[in-house]
């Protein structure tokens, strides 16, 4: 990976197509003719797929604020480096799991990778029903490997502190503080639903007891610092084929709670089987098997990379799982509520027409939301969920 | 303060008694003839008093191991960094509960601060029965300010982190976690006791349930950043007069769990009455000062200086003190092990002659301590272990 330093001190400037092809060409990544087609969803950066000299790249540029909301929403642009770092991280840890990372300028918030065309994406796949039959383990298993790998159990002390300060990543951090935690819950004016739920909406923000578990949730999320998350890690960020299964856009990556990961991945399968029903039996299988992959992987390693002697003990994988499962059903319910009814909406609760019919299905998925949060110290497995879905 | 940057790139060396008379005078710290007197314990850093113009100051510099142990236990000298930021973070908190910082000198390891002589150091006045009416409610309203203050209720959430970043304190960190979790219940050739009690001693060793809660405790501390603690806070640190207390020697700060300074003032007190009994019930009321002065002073700053709307919260405030609560029972518990049988000894449990009489109090301790660890989740106050005392 090649590195323009910050010390360059030039200015960060927005590059248009004209200034790309330049840009590529100066940074040594094509010789010739390059053609540029945009690819990005367009929510927060502008993601571009460049084609030439018999070649692919997929080249990212970060603007200062979320391209969605606009300039009142600003947004650093160090979260490219932090994306960079944690892709780099990630590729040493599971090779091929993430895009590799080609060119870095912390400048001018560029990030030139691998294209993983013709991959599919997972949300597209989820909503088509085009998945793979691995997905689901593989995203369990890179959740497990990724949080162990950079837990006290595996690395050494100081190392893992250092990880953490470099990577503090304080400007996504608090959007995801923002998003998660506090609008879905608080009757923002940026949330989204049908009229008709209007009263469930605001009944659900005047729920102390369902507000004062969001609020735990939202400390432990803060505050504890298990291992390096994805933290972002729904099925838009995954791209599938029949050999293997990729991880991207890691900007909003920092360390947290070990469950919060899996338990984003868990809830988008949710969301999308309770938004389209004809998969709902095959989404909850899918994250029983993005769970167990997890919990199977995740031992594993315990049991065969473990640091720190205290893991020989009986009985504390047991409990850091328990922890994880409780936790991961606490974080999936935040997810599950601030998609249904929060500004990060998402096709699979969107694309069904008939307005009273997708009204009900958004409900489903606040309640399930809300079940998860108030109940999970008392969920003890995903089996106890089956009657959601099945 | 002064501050002489690191870049300034002089080497680091140990200054001699002429040495530090030159620097103090090129640092413009004095003028005239100066006086020194060595003052520390010597267990880790070398600390002077020097006196001239008609004034005194403390002259600290740190060597790259732990004096106490040797080269063999090296310690970083970034630690006079992390001790000068965190006095000056705890002055602007609550100025005068720490000496004033006059000058650090980052490359030299130097810190040169206010006297505070000729207020009482704790642990002595402890042992001689010479302790202030207020010093273990002091105590109890400093850890309840700084960590507050330091923590996701009152700080923005950016500047928390980056505070986090810059006190990782990684070597400090390391030796805390061996001497408070490791040490203590692995049998290590470190270890100090009668011979008499050998076997108590292995046994607890050999005690899985005890080592599980343990583990948990020492992974909670490794990860759960509330706040910015002290992390040395036993009665060795603290300076006592009519008009204040002081606390010093914040060498170990990092971030970590809310209830630990809390946790090891109060089993510093429990330490003090178990090793001099005649001071028995007296300490024990002064652990209930602390806690109850730790309790009022949170809730009064729950209530009016929160910045996190969750504090608004029934059963909120409640639910955060429970677990500071049980964490300090765990972490007391913790302290109390190590200072009956591990390496950092202390004279409260030692200068009883009678070898029988000074064993049977530090199997007392020990057993104190192991209650704690194994029961906190039902602990619920302190008046639970008045029978310990009185």
């Amino acid at each position: 990976m090649q590195v323009n330093q910050a010390e360059d001190r030039k200015q960060y400037r927005f590059l248009d197509e004209e200034a790309i092809r330049q840009y590529v060409k100066t940074a040594g990544l094509f010789q010739g003719q390059v053609a540029i087609e945009e690819v990005s969803d367009g929510k927060i950066n502008h993601v571009y797929r460049l084609a030439g000299d018999g070649k692919t790249m997929i080249f990212k540029q970060a603007v200062p604020y979320a391209r969605v909301v606009g300039e009142s929403m600003p947004l650093p642009l160090d979260r490219v480096r932090v994306e960079a770092e944690v892709l780099k991280e990630y590729y040493r840890i599971l090779p091929g799991s993430v895009p590799e990372v080609y060119h870095l300028d912390e400048e001018l918030a560029v990030i030139v990778m691998e294209d993983m065309f013709p991959m599919q994406m997972g949300r597209t796949a989820l909503i088509n029903g085009t998945e793979t039959a691995r997905f689901a383990s593989d995203a369990g298993a890179f959740s497990a490997k990724t949080v162990f790998y950079t837990s006290d159990f595996y690395m050494d002390t100081a190392a893992k502190k250092e990880l953490n300060a470099s990577l503090t990543n304080t400007g996504m951090r608090k959007l995801t503080e923002e998003l998660h935690f506090d609008w879905p819950f608080n009757f923002h004016e940026t949330s989204h639903f049908e009229e008709g739920m209007r009263n469930d909406v605001l009944f659900l923000s005047q729920d102390q007891r369902l507000r004062l578990e969001v609020a735990k949730l939202k400390h432990k999320y803060m505050t504890k610092a298990d291992a390096l998350l994805h933290s972002d890690l729904h099925s838009g960020a995954v791209f599938m084929s029949e050999e293997k299964t990729v991880i991207f856009d890691a900007e909003f990556a920092c360390f947290g709670p070990f469950g919060f990961d899996i338990g984003q991945f868990i809830a988008n399968l949710f969301l999308n089987g309770i938004g389209l029903p004809q998969f709902s039996a095959k989404r909850y299988e899918q994250a029983r098997e993005a769970w167990y992959s997890f919990v199977d992987t995740f031992s594993t390693l315990w049991k065969t990379e473990s640091n720190e002697h205290y893991t020989q003990l009986d009985g504390y994988l047991t409990h850091v799982l328990d922890e994880i499962f409780t936790d991961a059903m606490g974080y999936a319910g935040c997810e599950l509520v601030r998609r249904a009814i929060s500004i990060a909406q998402i096709p699979d609760l969107n694309i069904e027409e008939d307005e009273r019919e997708r009204m009900e299905r958004r409900k489903k998925v606040m309640e399930l939301g809300r079940h998860l949060i108030l109940e999970r110290h008392h969920i003890h497995s995903l089996e106890e969920l089956k009657g959601w879905f099945i």
